[in-house]
C-alpha cells in the first residue's frame, strides 16, 4: 500500500520544474506554462490499465512508468508536433508498494528525459485495479501540422521500421518460453520508440498527406486514414515490413505469418501517405535518419482497404486491430 | 458491455467543435488548438474512481460526468483562470450499458455548457472498475495569476458559501435515510457549483494573496496555503459558514457539530487569504455576486494551523481532511 503523502513529496523531490516555460509547476491547483505564440498547442491522453493494456507480473514499474509516457508522446509525433509537458494520473491499487511507486517515478523520469518534456501535474488516487493516465502537451507550427485526413487517391502508402513485433513480443512474455532471439521482441514491446524525428522531418519538409501512429494494429489504423475519409486503400501483403526476429518466431505463435503484423498494435511506427512525386525525397530522409521506410501500397479513391497477395489476389484479414472493450 | 465503436460515433455525433480556436478536435491523434498569445495555459486534470470518489448506486450517469468535468474546472478557477478546453479518459468497467455510456455524455455535455467549453480530446478504455479522468485547460493573464504559495503573516483568511454539505449530502445519501430537508446537502453533493465567477473577480481586483478550491477539507487545503508555506493560521470554529440544513442534520451524524465542516471535502468552496486593507473590496465583491464571504481567521507567522474555540481555546482535530489512500 502506498502513502499518498510520501508520493507527493517523492514526486515532488523528483521533478523539479526548471525551464523557463514553465511558470508554475506540480504542487498548485492548475500549472501555469507558456505556449510559442505563433504555434498551435497540441494536447493528447492515453491510458495504461491493467489486465487491459499490461500484465503486472510481465513488465517492470520502471518500463510500465515509460512506456505510459511514450505512448502519448508518439500521438503528438504523429502530427509532426513536438512534445513539451506531460501530467499523469495514477489510481493504484493495494498491491503497489513503496519500490513500485519509485520504480514508476524512475520510468516517468526516462520518459522526460528521452522525450525532452517537463512533468508538470496530476493526479493521485486509490483504485481497485492500477491504472496510467497520461496527458501530453506540444507545440507544432500550423502550416506543417499533419493530419489524419489529407491523403488523396494515388498517394504512396509508407511504413517505417517492421511491424508485429510488439504483439509477439507480448506473446513470447505471455507463454514464458523465451530464447536467446526475443530480446528484440520483447524490447519492442517493453520499451517502444515513438518515431518523433521521422515525424518531425516529414511534416518539416511537407512530404506527408496524412500520418498515423500504428497503434492498434496496421489495418485497423491504415482505415483511420483511408476507409474514414471515404478513400480505399490496396496494399501488399508481402512487402509488409517485418523483422527477421519476427520471421524466425512467428510460426510458433500462428499460422498466418502475416496475421499479427497486420493486425497486432502497439509498434509505434509510422503509417503515412505520400504524393508520388516525393517518393525520393521520403528516400533521402529514410537515408538521413537510418530508419527503414517501405512502400507498402497506395491509396484509391474509394473503399474498402484491400490486403493483396503476391497475385493480386485479396486476402481477407480477420483481426483488424486491437479493440479495446473486446 | 459498451462497445467502442459505437461510443466513439457517439462522441464525435455529440461533440462537435465549432470554435476558432480548435484547430483539429475530436478524432486525431492529438486536438491542435490556439491559445491567446500573451497568456499562460492553465492545465489540471482529476479523477473519479468508483468507490473511492463515488459509488454508482449514488449518482447517475448524466451527475457523475457534469461533476467530473466540474472538480477540474473549480481548480482553474482557483487560479483566477478561465476554463477553455477538456479533455476526458472513461474506462468503462462491464457492468456499463449503452443506456449509461449515453447519461454520462449528456453529463460532459452539462459540463460542456455550463462552463463554457469544448470537448478536444480523450481516450476510452475497459477496465475492471469504473473510472473518469477529466485533464482541463485554460487561461490566464500571467500578472493577475493566484498561486497557493503567496500568503503573509497578518492576511486574512476568507472562505466563500458554506462548507460541510457536501460531505453531509454523501452521509445522508448513504444512510439511505432521506427527508424533506435533504435535497440542498444532496445536491450539494452531487452537483457541485465551482465559484468561477468570484474566483476571477477577486483575481482581476487583485484583492487575494493566494487560493484554493476547498475539495479534500478546509483545514487539509487551508494547510496547503500556510502550513506548506512555512506559515501557521488561527481560526475561529464558531465563525466557520454552515448552512442552516447542515445544522439541523449534522447531529443525525456525527457528535462534534463541525467535524464535517472542517474536514469533508468537495464542497468546492473557495479558500483565500487578502491582506487587511483589501476587507472593504471583498465585502464588495461579495454584494456584487450575492455570494456569502466570511472572515474565517488570519495567518500567523508560522506554524501550526489552530483551530480555536470563542473563549480561544485550541480545539483538537482529528479527520484533517481526505487522504485518497485511507
Amino acid at each position: 500500500m502506498i502513502d499518498e503523502l510520501s508520493a507527493l513529496r517523492l514526486i515532488k523531490e523528483r521533478f523539479k520544474n526548471v525551464s523557463e516555460s514553465v511558470s508554475l509547476g506540480i504542487g498548485d491547483d492548475a500549472a501555469a506554462i507558456k505556449i510559442h505564440p505563433e504555434k498551435l498547442l497540441l494536447a493528447t491522453t492515453d491510458s495504461q490499465v491493467e489486465d487491459i493494456h499490461f500484465i503486472k507480473e510481465l513488465i517492470s514499474a520502471k518500463d510500465l512508468g515509460r512506456k505510459s509516457v511514450a505512448v502519448s508522446v508518439s500521438d503528438i509525433g504523429a502530427m509532426g508536433g513536438v512534445s513539451k509537458f506531460f501530467l499523469v494520473t495514477v489510481g493504484f491499487s493495494k498491491e503497489e508498494d513503496q519500490e513500485f511507486l519509485e520504480g514508476l517515478m524512475t520510468g516517468f523520469q526516462l520518459g522526460e528525459e528521452e522525450f525532452e518534456l517537463e512533468l508538470i501535474g496530476g493526479n493521485l488516487s486509490a483504485s481497485r485495479e492500477l491504472f496510467i493516465d497520461v496527458t501530453v502537451l506540444g507545440e507544432v507550427e500550423s502550416h506543417i501540422m499533419v493530419k489524419r485526413t489529407g491523403a488523396r487517391a494515388g498517394d504512396v502508402i509508407y511504413l517505417s521500421g517492421t511491424v508485429g513485433d510488439s504483439a509477439l513480443g507480448l506473446k513470447v512474455l505471455k507463454s514464458g518460453k523465451k530464447n536467446e532471439k526475443d530480446p528484440f521482441l520483447i524490447s519492442r514491446h517493453i520499451s517502444p520508440q515513438p518515431r518523433l524525428a521521422l515525424g518531425r522531418e516529414l511534416a518539416e519538409r511537407k512530404l506527408v498527406t496524412s500520418m498515423i501512429d500504428v497503434s492498434d494494429g496496421l489495418i485497423l489504423d491504415l482505415e483511420r486514414i483511408t476507409g474514414e475519409q471515404g478513400l480505399g486503400a490496396e496494399i501488399n501483403v508481402e512487402k509488409i515490413p517485418i523483422s527477421p526476429y519476427y520471421k524466425d518466431r512467428i510460426f510458433d505463435f500462428a499460422s498466418e505469418p502475416y496475421e499479427l503484423a497486420l493486425s497486432g498494435g502497439e509498434d509505434y511506427e509510422l503509417l503515412f501517405t505520400s504524393p508520388k512525386e516525393k517518393t525520393r525525397e521520403v528516400e533521402e530522409i529514410s537515408d538521413l535518419l537510418s530508419i527503414k521506410i517501405t512502400e507498402i501500397g497506395y491509396v484509391t479513391s474509394k473503399l474498402p482497404v484491400r490486403v493483396l497477395d503476391s497475385d493480386g489476389r485479396e486476402i481477407k484479414t480477420h483481426k483488424r486491430g486491437f479493440i479495446h472493450f473486446r
